[in-house]
């Protein structure tokens, strides 16, 4: 069956409030360097007057990832949730000028749009700092039956399952998606959040609830409770029906079946900024992915928008990422 | 008579909404490349619809440089008008996060927080499309006497005069000012805010209500209606007790009375976004002015961080200036 849309992304519809910040600061806020944290409103009001001037850029994970496939040429749909205001209107702007297909019903009345302080440390690392606000109202109502069943594949990120309602919103689309053929996909999202879901990611996986898993190191071993790389992934690679590992700077590797494909990283011309990377490496190897494209192919192309990621502040593509496979060789 | 600021900036203050842009849309738009549009709200929205993927950031001319000169290290204070809601809540904290000191009462129940849509086009330059919202309610009640008459300069933007009530503040601000010993600057914005303002702004200088005047090329050649450079250099120097004139990537020029320093622009290693490099600009000559550093230093600082504004996307440090300073070998 022909697809509508090549991949429909599903996340916490989050603006990032981005600001540089040094370790100290870290140190004095109690918060672990690369983390996400949930935080409710009156801590989001202290940290942010404590934080340095920051720019707002539209992000969230999965948010990105659905940014990032429009901007390779891909057939982008996104659904989370925003409030009708100042934020979620430049939420919803954002991902629609980018081509993205984004119809959920904004929150009235209720907590406001979502927002994540970034810190920003000399090293690029980012941490954050997440109130959900409108966020947690996502649920089964939000999926659109026909953008779920026509979509090639329908990834969402594993802090989905920290708001309450959002997993059932995964399970009804999960259906959908297997009910015509499609896949389902998951990034974990954070090492912190397999710690909090891992036996419901687990199941998720086991039950076959979800195909396709992507994850960083950290993450596969949090998700699998072993400090070895390699026990990780074979227990990964018997798990899932496709899994997608990042490196960080020693590239990818991508395990179905008895096969193994490891590509290298693309260089980095200069660390400004490590928001997005993953997202961004999952929107590539997502458009490659459905474009019926090598594995190694798609790793590349995943590592390319990732290098591009992180040689800027923010979280999305500010360049055409498919003006820029082509000219770094890669055919899309 | 010690100062409690070194400078007093003084502008509508204004939030960025940030985005590349292709030449085509702005023919598209009828936009003039570089310049500077007033646009009402239902403009503004329609703008908004039609453009790319942006990102925020705090912006305003005289905003900008107020950023800048606390950047360095310098004393700084800044008043403009930005209303009670999300944007002003982000201006204001950008501000005060960045160490300047900004008390300006917001306006309640009326117009919003004004933002500038910014079109980047590949070539760095940038054309603003600004709906001034809560920035038409500046007015002389918005000039803390205190503050003014212990700033060493009071810095205001040309841009004020497009609001009705803001040049009522700023001819209190300089009978503050001058009773108080200190001195008036203007930036002249853009060449067509002196198209719209050309008299009054001559007025301003040859009354001696305004001692320092800052333009770029195109600005002081609009100001004295002449092609040749020479020629309006001549007459500024005439006119203004200072004048300070920024060439692009020439540098810039200093002349008071009969003397004239000339110093080149600092190297851009990539040019990013050509926003707020002439604040920035004006935020190094500022904080040399008022540290008694010879105008050659303070071309050089305003020239190092004008250039440090180019190489990124938005118009106010994302370093530390004083720390970059140093790094190249100025001693301030």
């Amino acid at each position: 069956m022909t697809s509508q849309f090549d991949v429909l992304s599903i996340g916490n519809a989050i603006v990032d409030i981005l600001a540089r910040s040094d370790d100290d600061f870290l140190v004095q806020e109690g918060l672990a360097k690369g983390s996400m944290n949930l935080i409710d409103a009156e801590r989001a009001e202290t940290l942010y007057s404590a934080m340095g001037p920051a720019i707002e850029a539209s992000g969230g994970s999965a948010g990105n990832t659905a940014a990032g496939i429009a901007s390779l040429g891909g057939r982008s749909a996104y659904a989370g949730k925003i409030a009708d205001d100042a934020l979620g209107t430049v939420y919803r702007h954002d991902m629609t000028a980018q081509g993205v297909h984004f119809r959920t019903a904004p929150l009235l009345d209720g907590a406001p749009t979502a927002r994540s302080m970034i810190l920003i440390t000399p090293d690029g690392e980012r941490t954050m700092n997440t109130y959900l606000g409108a966020c947690v109202e996502l649920g089964p109502e939000d999926i659109d039956d026909d953008v779920a069943a026509s979509s090639a594949v329908i990834y969402f990120e594993g802090y989905l399952w920290d708001p309450p309602r959002a997993k059932n919103a995964l399970r009804k689309a999960a259906d959908i998606a297997h009910a015509n053929g499609r896949r389902m996909a998951i990034t974990l999202s954070d090492s912190f959040c397999v710690d909090r879901w891992r036996s419901e990611f687990l199941d998720l996986i086991r039950s076959g609830t979800v195909d396709i898993v992507f994850a960083n190191e950290h993450e596969v071993r949090a998700l699998y409770q072993t400090a070895d790389f390699d026990t990780a992934i074979t227990a990964l690679r018997a798990d899932a029906a496709l899994g997608i590992v990042t490196m960080s700077e020693h590239g990818s590797m991508v395990v179905e079946g008895e096969t193994t494909s490891t590509v290298g990283a693309r260089p980095v011309e200069q660390i400004a900024d490590l928001t997005g990377a993953g997202d961004l490496f999952a929107a590539g190897f997502l458009y490659g992915l459905t474009h019926d494209l090598p594995h190694a192919v798609s790793q590349d192309l995943g590592a390319l928008a990732a290098a591009r990621s992180i040689e800027q502040i923010g979280p999305r593509p500010q360049v055409n990422l498919a003006d820029d496979a082509r000219q770094a060789g890669i055919a899309i």
